[in-house]
């Protein structure tokens, strides 16, 4: 066997190295027949090397070339060039040189690949790439997206280790935390009929590590969800998770601005400014209808009630009387939009609820059109004031329950932003998203459920609205939102056991299941605990983002598909009746 | 509320800071009252400093820390002075120093804990010490340890990266890999009857990796293994795994031995020597006993079948006779071994199978006692130039079937050891051992077993004997051994897809059971496989004896007991019949 130890890498060689005798090992990328010389591509992670067979300097070496096919995996020797005039390649930091070859070591051969490694794979389908992982990964997008993750995963240890965080591994084998999705489960064999969860987040044990002492942590945590899985999800997933005592959220936010604006100078190059702008619940709702408001781009939702009571509009009224709201977004220039854009726009938003939009459209210093004529004229005025409608702005209008008009608005508005290219694409807008409420009322269950987690901080001057109303408390709780995306969240954590006790209770859990799911955490709290906040930030989809990717599949080396399955290692599978016998469990017919 | 954010940890300050107003945060460690005056140790993870309540300067606060009680969590306010004369404490970084404090915030009580957190706890059930977890961690010495495994896991992971390895995180929901162990399963909720495994090593994914051109990996990943457990083993376990391509194992000898070189530097600043030495699995066996030598001292097994076939003792006739062997131990100085620990030693021995031990001692330049009388003189010189026994030495003899002769006088080599106190146990020896055989004979099952794994190449010279002598085959692998402890092991993978079949077909595994279980697997082979090898280090063992400590659970922070059980959460625990049908699995009664 040919010693296939190389001298370098695919990446290495320029023209300081002309006339040097190298060792090259990697995939035949590409391939070309030129004139009784073969041309190849060669590949590695680095990079790409041109290697050149030519019979005048070895005929042997030339003839076993001919055996060469795509991704055939190889180790040649040979002396550096110039590359002949005019073949320079500028896109390739080895584009002045090649290697003429004098030794081939074939190290593995390889069937035709179902799609091609080289070129941008538009035609393959999903499946196909997920089966032939292996393959996909040596496309240079995907091999690109994995090498910033770990980057960014080393960039947040380097710089959470500098700022005394330690990173403490916390069990997988775990119990189940209720945080509202569904635990995969782990039967034991060893105490048959029950079950390991595995963790939703590690919240639970950070806490408990704070109680220990030990003052800031993080994890780069696997987390686990067994949901019907939207199209950026993964039943597995990863945060970087922290918590530390002894701190204000404003210590929080400065650490986590300065670590994300590492982590984008580390892997891209970019540079963040800090600090990131700060916007209540309430603002956001009511300016963009959304908790994480894309802020790249104006066009707020502005509330119009009182405009809408004095205009003729009967819709208007039916909804403000049945306690609805009514909002709209003024388009600017949008005058330009046509019936049948409206129209779709119309269909788009009944997906969230209402029953359509009204418009009207700023002509000649005067509202036309659609709903135009239901506001008298100094009710327009009131009107352009308030919506700073100019000439060739068009306005839409949605009428019905709050969360609705929200919703629907929020939506309308960032499809309008995307059609008429309203974003800059390169800028990064971060945002902390603040004081939400600590609950929301589940009209299904009748009953109270966290808006963020049940150990989450009351603010203190709220605290005795628990008593009177607790829906009206706020939370000492904060978003990280980035380009509309929520990208991580955390909170001030109830460090009082009594206050815990009694949050549990609001959320109508029974003593006994406090007692069987929270019995030694409350223990635990009542042993000392320092006051302490913490923060989970998601690494997929930042790292999406990073690497300017939409689909959260192509920045995991091995994903599941979002019905759970690996296609590569046809994972789940059925197994032995061996293994269910120990596990003491039967499948339900 | 006092503002209890901290402007110094407990391990700050020292004599250039007195004069200033300081504010601490911490547990209360330990408190004294003297004459009038409150003495406080204030703890956090850093370390202590003492803070003093004194009437005279705010008698508020003196009243108010009356109520202070061990492990009350505070935060106070004080300007720093130097301690009296003679009250300086040399053992603390803080111990010229004290805080004379002025205001005091209790932020959380505390209930007496079940155990103290200043004192060694050797009256301390580990049960009560899993129980409360969050209060062990809080002493000094697991502190320390994760401390140290913090370190530890950031050293192996700027290491690695420098080297141009990337950490690419695998999927902790998995397919089965057969190595031997249990999985642990996961039912699957979308696909009824199907499961998923939690990985007992990352093997395939890293080998895939490979096959994706990702030249360099590693993960510090979490496994696990559904078996009864030994002491120094945890159902959920942590290795450095690694792999690289186009590389020889000299290549990463030389790269793992820098990294643990770069380890104990870095955590426990001790210096390593490279490159470490090197033995075959047959010399290990041969002089040793056991493919994991603890070589830090010397007293090597002898093989003396030669010199028992000339002795006269029937015993040793008959045990060559039924193939064998006859091996002993020389301990220098041993003559002074009474006949009763002798009788211990024979006790010992017989747990691993043998009838006993013979022994003779060297006086006077003979042989005496023991079974030395059927050694005729030109036989005992023999003996003595063998064995190079001197005055006062004693030999042990042992003869059995060789693997029964090693395991015993393996342990019994290791018992004299630690009984004569031989080992300097501030020396760490580190060797590789190497040329495994690449199967074991399963006299249970009837067939070949891999020594390693079955994705372990043989030597290339020995590929021959896997037609003909498969058991003489050596592979390519290579494990790391610390004084005594296995502390990893990797190989050279097969390459080669008909290499790899061949290997299933020898495990005599089915056609069918090789394309369900590695279908997937041998076909990624074909796809252009660079020559790849790997390692993989346990990481828990290696913090152990970073952290001199004998106890695998005091380098884990929320361990389970041999049982696989966390005592804190009480998981495992039972589930809800709506998990279980959502399962589709019942629990066999």
């Amino acid at each position: 066997m040919l010693d296939f130890k190389r001298t370098c890498n695919c990446n290495n060689l320029n023209k300081s190295n002309v006339d040097q005798v190298v060792t090259l090992s990697g995939w035949v990328h590409r391939r070309r027949d030129h004139g009784g010389l073969i041309f190849i591509d060669l590949r590695d992670r680095y990079g790409l090397t041109q290697i050149i067979f030519d019979p005048k300097i070895s005929l042997k070496t030339h003839e076993q070339a001919k055996a060469l096919r795509s991704e055939w995996v190889i180790s040649i020797k040979g002396k550096v060039r110039f590359r002949s005039d005019g073949m320079f390649n500028k896109n390739l930091d080895t584009g002045e040189i090649e290697v003429a070859t004098t030794d081939l070591n074939i190290l593995s051969s390889a069937k035709t690949p179902p799609f091609s490694i080289c070129d941008e794979r538009i035609d393959v389908s999903e499946e196909s790439r997920l089966k032939f992982r292996y393959l996909d990964i040596r496309h240079e997008k995907i091999c690109k997206n994995l090498i910033i993750r770990h980057k960014a995963m080393l960039s947040v240890r380097n710089f959470l280790s500098s700022q005394e965080f330690l990173e403490i591994t916390t069990p997988i084998l775990s119990k189940s935390t209720p945080e509202g999705a569904r635990d995969y489960l782990v039967p034991s064999r060893i105490y048959p009929g029950n079950f390991y969860a595995l963790p939703q987040s590690p919240q639970l044990f950070k806490q408990l590590l704070m109680i220990g002492g030990m003052d800031r942590y993080f994890q780069i945590a696997q987390c686990f969800r067994d949901e019907d899985l939207r199209s950026d999800r993964q039943p597995e997933f990863t945060q970087i998770d922290a918590e530390m005592s002894f701190c204000t959220p404003e210590d929080l936010f400065i650490i986590f601005e300065n670590l994300i604006k590492k982590i984008f100078n580390d892997c891209v190059n970019v540079n963040i400014s800090t600090p990131f702008r700060h916007m209540s619940y309430k603002d956001a709702m009511e300016d963009y209808g959304t908790d994480r408001p894309d802020v790249r781009f104006d066009m707020k939702l502005l509330r119009l009630d009182d405009i809408a009571k004095k205009s003729s509009f009967t819709t208007f009224h039916e909804q403000l009387k049945a306690g609805g709201t009514v909002k709209a977004l003024c388009v600017k220039g949008g005058a330009d939009i046509s019936r049948r854009i409206i129209d779709e726009y119309t269909l788009f938003v009944k997906e969230f609820g209402i029953n359509g939009l009204a418009t009207v459209k700023r002509t000649d210093e005067e509202f036309t059109t659609g709903i135009s004529k239901f506001f008298p004229e100094s009710l327009q005025k009131e009107l352009a004031e308030k919506t700073k409608a100019k000439n060739n702005d068009l306005i839409f209008f949605a009428a019905d329950k709050e969360n609705r008009v929200n919703q629907a608005l929020d939506h309308l508005r960032r499809r309008i932003a995307k059609d008429r290219n309203l974003i800059d694409s390169k800028k990064l807008e971060f945002l902390w998203v603040t004081d939400f409420p600590m609950f929301s009322y589940d009209e299904k269950e009748n009953r109270l459920k966290s808006e963020h987690h049940p150990f989450t901080s009351p603010k203190f001057e709220d605290i005795k609205l628990l008593d009177t109303d607790p829906t009206k408390a706020r939370a000492q709780a904060y978003d990280i939102v980035l380009n509309g995306y929520e990208i991580g969240g955390g909170s001030q954590r109830i460090h009082d056991y009594k206050l815990q006790h009694k949050i549990f209770q609001l959320l109508n859990l029974s003593e006994k299941d406090i007692q069987n799911k929270f019995g030694f955490f409350i223990e635990a709290l009542q042993y000392g605990t320092p006051p302490h906040l913490g923060i989970a930030l998601g690494l997929d989809r930042m790292i999406m983002l990073l690497c300017d990717s939409d689909n959260i599949r192509d920045v995991i080396a091995f994903p599941k598909t979002q019905k759970a399955m690996d296609l590569m290692t046809a994972s789940p599978s059925d197994i032995s009746q061996k293994q269910l016998d120990e596990l003491k469990i039967k499948i339900q017919k």
